[in-house]
């Protein structure tokens, strides 16, 4: 139909998350139509992550240097460590930049359904990390799902032994939540730890 | 936050039609995940494209041969033109597979709210096409909206001088459409041009 390399790109391009293949359709016309002022410094800026994004390997968040501009920066909280799922989530924290201390990207979550154990995950690192002594609180942000909440409770089970707090994320009703819109899960959790106005 | 590489990627990408910012962040981990099996395919096939990609210059398609393989393909029906707006629609109509005649890409349509108007469009070579004799009917497969139905009407107009047929596409309900969920306009237009079963 069209030229092969086309065909490749749309191909490539609709398997990224979020794309399918009518928006990768249109995604590759654009870039075209954009040559330079697009496609050749996304070209240029792709090349460069592949070259030099590495993945740190203190907490396993991603950047150019290592260890990462946050596990490198000594104004940071060290008695703080912030467990996540995944470096999305990291960035997610990051942008609400209300946590000033250490981050721990696990790289998932346990699984049994898709076979993830802890040996999976970055688990024994996040261990020695807290062994090492300053760590006095580990906050638990991982995904209220019921893998989630799984590992958290493996975590904190783990952590045991340690002197440390572990805490996690409060659940309830979002910001600008409507009742009406609200799995009734959620409703029935924020019911149950209802609070003192 | 974090690199100015992964940055600049994501904001890259989340100018692409169809990603937000979001989708761009997910879309980059997931490269940076892939390195080997995603990211660096889809640097080498971008770089092909850029290089290799060019506009016919006999109807508009996008091919890396010139004319396009469409334009040299002998064994298609040289009577018929179909004159669509922009690339999308002419693979969407070769996916069909129902039209074995030549296009003619005008690359928009008319629109006196962006300032698109003849000069813009690639008019003057389809009537230069039209001209050199051998096509007998003009195909306006134009979108249903009202620039297109301006586009398609100054063309006809254009048109009038020279001996060919000039049609357009029906319009109705379509295929799988549950007038319940139709827009009235449609639901007009198919109740007027009614016909007998």
């Amino acid at each position: 139909m069209s030229a092969p390399q086309i065909e490749q790109l749309i191909q490539l391009l609709s398997r990224l998350p979020g794309l399918g293949p009518r928006s990768a359709r249109r995604a590759v016309l654009y870039l075209i139509d954009k040559r330079e002022s697009h496609l050749q410094p996304l070209i240029q800026t792709l090349q460069d992550v592949a070259e030099n994004v590495k993945i740190c390997p203190v907490c396993g968040n991603l950047d150019t240097e290592i260890p990462c501009s946050i596990c490198s920066d000594a104004k940071r909280d060290g008695s703080q460590i912030c467990v996540v799922e995944d470096v999305a989530d990291l960035w997610a924290l990051e942008r609400a930049s209300l946590f000033k201390g250490y981050y721990h990207v696990l790289g998932g979550v346990l699984s049994a359904l898709d076979g993830v154990g802890p040996d999976e995950l970055r688990i024994e690192s996040l261990m020695a990390r807290i062994q090492s002594g300053s760590v006095q609180e580990v906050i638990l942000a991982l995904p209220a799902t019921v893998d989630g909440q799984t590992t958290a409770h493996y975590l904190a089970e783990r952590m045991e032994k340690y002197p440390v707090k572990v805490t996690m994320l409060s659940r309830g009703v979002p910001l600008g939540g409507e009742l009406d819109y609200l799995d009734d899960g959620t409703i029935q959790m924020a019911f149950k730890s209802r609070r003192d106005v």
